[in-house]
Formats: structure tokens, sequence, C-alpha cells
């Protein structure tokens, strides 16, 4: 399996992907679109399929991670896509505007796929979403799935639930047909976003340990097993501050602190890297979802006592409310009431909490402590008791 | 100067005055419009002006704090108001369905003042407000400043900077005319909005002890000097976590805190309250305004040695980017790296930055940590990077 340096030259913030020109100005060996074959740590070269060998004194490796695919019949034809890199959301754009599409399926209801529901629908395409598992996004809560699921509704488009793909094949009316074990589906482009996984091979051809958690492993310098050997990004773990334990936890924002972390210490400075709470969210259409810390199985699995609670507050003073619904679940240890994780859900506000919370999980406050947390209180940002704190409250008195 | 037990009584949340009818129903002995003339701490009595005197086990003194006034003629003629309880604003309610109003003017641009602005000019109402500083809302960066202007002129509101009241008249084409230095400006409804005055009479007559900050000193429990008396809200201090100091800080979210602990400890309970870091936030018209912690000033008086910066940042991530700026000022020690305060301002984003980083100051985090903390990444919500990433390295650059 090829390995791309330069897979990871992708600056998906401006959207612009630097090319081997731009590069040579700057006076930097770039070399796009090249192969490694095999890595020798011990004389420190990289060997290029078809092309040299190139001598490291230090090595950062950012193999990332790959699209999970189905293993379905039919996955390679035209008008299937993975949801993953820049590349995929490239050859997506120009399949749109050189084919067209009426009707889009997006296999996958994890949140990738949520935030492609409404990028499809504001084309004007009318898109399926659906899952093996009976609700969307699972990471969430029972209660968050049903919000969702009337969000999705509500600007049509469809979920099915614990559908299960088996193969694709060229379409009639439509350009492609999907079958499944509830029907067959008809489609003019079908996403499949069911996953990532770890890019490790190259590691562990190298003789890189690996964690636990399948990544590479790496500490909190960014530095594998191997000497001068660094990793950073989806290809590696991450120290979780709440399960203190390391974790594979592949986003965005943690790739691009850990890159930071990496360089810093390769340029001669001394940083670590203090870990994630697990922060994440995504919005569907008028939806704020989010999260933090861990779920009450993933507490009980590192040995927590979880409990847990769901309030429905206001994200905004009551005298500005104009039915606004704003959900907090929070998750905490039974025997020292510390905060585990949270989950928020709501037209607005839901991701402000979850920021605060996982200041609260960075620092390891209690219930008690969050119950009276200072919060910028004023009725257009929330009551003078916040949501998060009636929800802390809440939570106390049941534990 | 009279005081009433049941100032205090008034639902802002749900704008609803408790009779003194639904109180006899709930069983409790509750009197409203009741003036207390003294109290004998040792004996345990409060003696009502004209009227019986009640002993007491335990006493509350929650006597809240008075609009200051300006001291100048004519202030007490019809269509001048102070802006600070339920009272004045069902008065001045009952004033705009009377007597009509065109023209408004503000006097004091502090925080509650901006609010005002928004409120009447959403009637219709022309709309002016003054101070005696060159700028509104000084607690702000005068860059700030700037932009709160625009908002302002933006809305056809006219700030009048520097400007001190003599003096107010009856009008004639107007119903009021104000004096000023800098001349005379006509309006229906005069507003003062110049801040407040502890109200700490009664508790200096009974002998409680005040506190530096000029309010009635209290510990973590809300107890006074005198045994059995607890003191929450406006009248008392509280502790400040970022300067370990007592200081005051009349703003709604804390008295409601401060009374739930009296509360729960004089209900057998054992509850510290743990202070406060001085988050606030406001809205003016679009604009999103906060702070929490120090200021330099203040940061500097209590022995630190701040540092400062300002960034200019992005509320979502730059791919959606709209135009909208998000202000975001850091205050930290230069010995120490350790955050002590923070300023932001934009259309949307502000007080959720502010919010997270109160937790930071809550917990004491230095640049370092805020330069890499875990928050709920999407683009929506922010970049890979978020603001407050680049404004915490940025300002540890900088020191």
């Amino acid at each position: 399996m090829p390995y791309y340096i330069g897979d990871v030259i992708k600056d998906y913030k401006r959207l612009v992907i630097r090319t081997p020109e731009e590069f040579q100005k700057t006076g930097i060996d770039a070399r796009i679109k090249t192969t490694v074959e095999a890595i020798d740590p011990h004389k420190g070269m990289v060997h290029l399929l078809n092309g040299p060998s190139l001598p490291y004194d230090i090595l950062v490796m950012a193999t990332g991670a790959d699209a999970v695919r189905l293993g379905i019949p039919g996955e390679d034809l035209e008008g299937v896509f993975t949801l993953r890199n820049l590349t995929d959301a490239l050859k997506m754009k120009s399949y749109l505007n050189e084919k067209g599409c009426r009707k889009a399926i997006i296999i996958g209801a994890g949140y990738i796929g949520m935030e492609m529901c409404e990028a499809l629908k504001n084309l004007g395409i009318e898109v399926k979403v659906l899952d093996i598992l009976p609700r969307p996004v699972i990471r969430w809560d029972a209660e968050f799935a049903k919000l969702i699921l009337e969000e999705l509704s509500k600007n049509q488009v469809a979920f099915l639930a614990e559908t299960k793909p088996l193969s694709i094949e060229k379409g009639n009316s439509s350009k492609l047909r999907l079958v499944t074990n509830e029907g067959v589906l008809d489609a003019d482009m079908i996403l499949i976003g069911v996953g990532t996984k770890r890019n490790t091979k190259l590691a562990e051809s190298m003789g890189l340990k690996i964690g636990k958690s399948g990544a590479i492993q790496v500490d909190a310098f960014q530095r594998t097993s191997s000497e001068n050997v660094y990793a950073v990004g989806d290809c590696c773990e991450v120290f979780h501050r709440v399960s203190r334990k390391w974790v594979y936890y592949p986003l965005g924002d943690i790739a691009n602190k850990q890159g930071r972390i990496a360089g810093q210490n390769i340029g001669g400075l001394s940083s670590e890297f203090p870990g994630i709470v697990g922060a994440q969210s995504f919005k569907v259409f008028n939806l704020e979802v989010a999260a933090t810390g861990l779920t009450e199985e993933e507490a009980e699995r590192d040995g927590f006592q979880p409990a847990s609670n769901m309030i429905w507050g206001l994200p905004v003073g009551r005298p500005m409310a104009r039915g606004e619904k704003l959900g907090i679940k929070l998750i905490a240890d039974k025997k020292t009431a510390k905060l585990l994780g949270a989950q928020t859900i709501g037209e607005k506000g839901a991701v402000q909490r979850i920021n605060s919370l996982s200041l609260a999980l960075w620092c390891g406050l209690n219930l008690d402590e969050i119950s009276y947390v200072d919060l910028a209180y004023a009725p257009p940002f929330g009551g003078a008791w916040d949501a998060i704190h009636i929800a802390a409250q809440t939570l106390r008195a049941k534990i």
C-alpha cells in the first residue's frame, strides 16, 4: 500500500493545496505524490518507490487515517465517494458540476454524515441518510437523537435506521442503485462516511511501537518509540485527561496541536502536549450538537462509577426565551462527584456550554464547584442560574 | 432612611411580584412595604417602624444597593427615572404607556445604559446617551469602545462624551430639558444609570463589620461578623478568586448564588461559596460584549505585573467567515504567565469565549495551558485553532 508524503500537505482552513512549485520557492524540498516504500530507522533513511533514498536526522510520521470502506460490490463505481480528505471533496465537487445530481445517499449517520446532509440539501439535492445502527450519532444520548431526527425530517432528509448496504449497481432512472437489507434505493451519488482507519502500516514496518488503541505510541513530546522519530495527527495516540489513558481521537484540532508541539520540540524548545478531554461538536441545519469527556459506557470501562442526568434548560434568560430548548446531559463519578462528561443540544448555546464544561473537565472540577462557577450572566445569553449550574445541581442532588 | 423588607422580593426572572396574599397562602409571614427602624443583634429583635418588634433566631441581610443619583436640580421631575429595580422598570413602562415619549436621554454609558439604548430604540424612541467619561463602558479596552460607538451610530443612537448633567427643567417642545456643560438637550424621558451604592446603613447601625470594599463583610458561608446574621447580594462583599481579595461586585447572578449558599447553611448544610472571577456581559444591538477577571489597572493595584495583548480573530472557521470580527484582549502576569483577565467583543461568540476563559481563570490556568486547551472544534463554531488559542499564544510569545 502506497504512502504519499504530502498527503498531509493540505491547508484545509484556507482550502489551498500547495504545489511543488510553491514549495520550491520557499526553499523546502517538497515531494508530493511520492510514495515511501520503506524506512530504515537505524540508518536514518527513507526509501522512495522508484526513486532515491533520502537521509534524515529527524522524521515526522504524519500518515493520518484512511476512510473505512464497506467492502461491498460496486463500491468503486463512478459517483461513489468516501468522506475523508480534501481530494474526496474536490472529486465530489467536480462530479456535481459535471454530472449533476438530484438524489444523494449518505451511508453512515456519524457527524460527518450529518454535516453532509446540510451541505447537499443546500445544493437542492434530495438526501437520504442510512446507518446500520438504530439512531444517528450513537455517541450522543438517545434523547438527543430524537431532536436530530426531527431536525432532519423538518429539512426533508430521510433517515433509514438499521439499514445495511449490500451492493451498489449502475442505475436506470438514477445513476446508481444501492441494494440494502431493507430494499433498493436510487441515487445519483453515494457518500460513504462510516469511520476512519489509522494509517500505521509504514510505522509498523519500521518497528515503531503501536499503542493499545491501535495507533502509533507517542509521549507528550510527540516522540515515538524510535529516537528522532515523531508522530502527529490521525496516525497516533493522544492522552485523555479524564480517563488518564492514551486513546485514539482523530480530530482536526488535535492534529493541529500535535503538529505544533512536535515542531517546537524539533526546533529546540521543550513543549509538552497537555492532552485532550474529547471536546467535539457539529451543526446539522439549525441544531448545535456537542459533547465532551467520556460517555457512560466509556466511563464504566475506564473504572469510574458513572451517574448521569439530563435537563432541558434555556440558552437565554427566561424573559428572552422564544421557545428555544437546550438539552444538557452530565455524567459524573458517584464516588468523587467529579464531572466525567457532558453532551448538549439546541438551536443555540449548546457549543458554548460544552466549551465551558470542557474547561471544567480539563481542570477536574466536581459538581459542587460547577454548581457555582462564574459565567458571564446577561439575559440574552443565559439565566442568572445558567443551564450549566442547574444541570450540575440536579445531578449533584441525585448522587 | 427607610429599609423595606421585601425590597428583594422581586422575581425578576419571571417578572412576577409576589403579593402579601400570595405569601399568606404559602404560610410565610411576609411583610412587604414594611420599614425596619433598628435591629438589636444582642436580643435578636427587629424593630419595625410604627409596628411591633419581631424576634429572630437567624437574620438575613439582603438590603441590596440603591441607584446613585446625580444630586442636580430637577432630578425628581416626572419623566426622570433611575435604572435599578423592578419598580423603576414598571414606573417607566406606565409612563411610556400613559404619556408617550419621542425622545429619551440616558445619563451614564455603563452597560445598563447600553442595554437601555436597544430597549428604547426598539420602541421607536430617539435615543441619546451621555457620559462624563470620554467613552462608553470604561471597563473595556478603548479599542472595544470604537466598535460599540460604531454600533450605536449604526442604530442612530448618539453618544455624547465628557458631558456633565447640570440640571433638569420642564421643557417646551419636549416634556423635559437637560442642561449640561455642553449645552441643552430636549427629552421626554431621562434615565439615570450612573452606578449603585451599597445599602449598608442598617447593617452599620446594628454593628456589623463593613469590609474594605465598603460592603458588609461576610465569610464563605455568607455569615457576617454577628452570630446568626447572614448577608447576601448587593449589600455584601464577595471573594474574588483572581485577586484573592474580598471585593464588591453587585451582579444578579452572584446575588442568586449567595442566597442559595446562605439558605443551605441556615438549613443545616455546610456550603461554602467558592467566589467569583468577575465574569460579565451585555448585548448592545448586534454586538456581544463580555469580560472576566481583572483589568490591567486592577491587576497592577492587586500586586501583579500585567501584560496584555489584543487580537482580532474569527468566531467561526475561516471557510465559514462572512466578515464577522471577534476581538479578544487577554491580560496575564509577566512573572507566572497566569491569566488574569480577558475581554471580548463581536457579533457572535464573544460571550462563549469569555465563559471558557472564566473557567480558565477559575482554575488558575496559565497561557501555555490555554494555548492548547481542548475546545469543541467545528467550522460553524470556530477554527481548528480557536481565537482563544491564538490570543493565548500571541500573548505568551510577548511576555
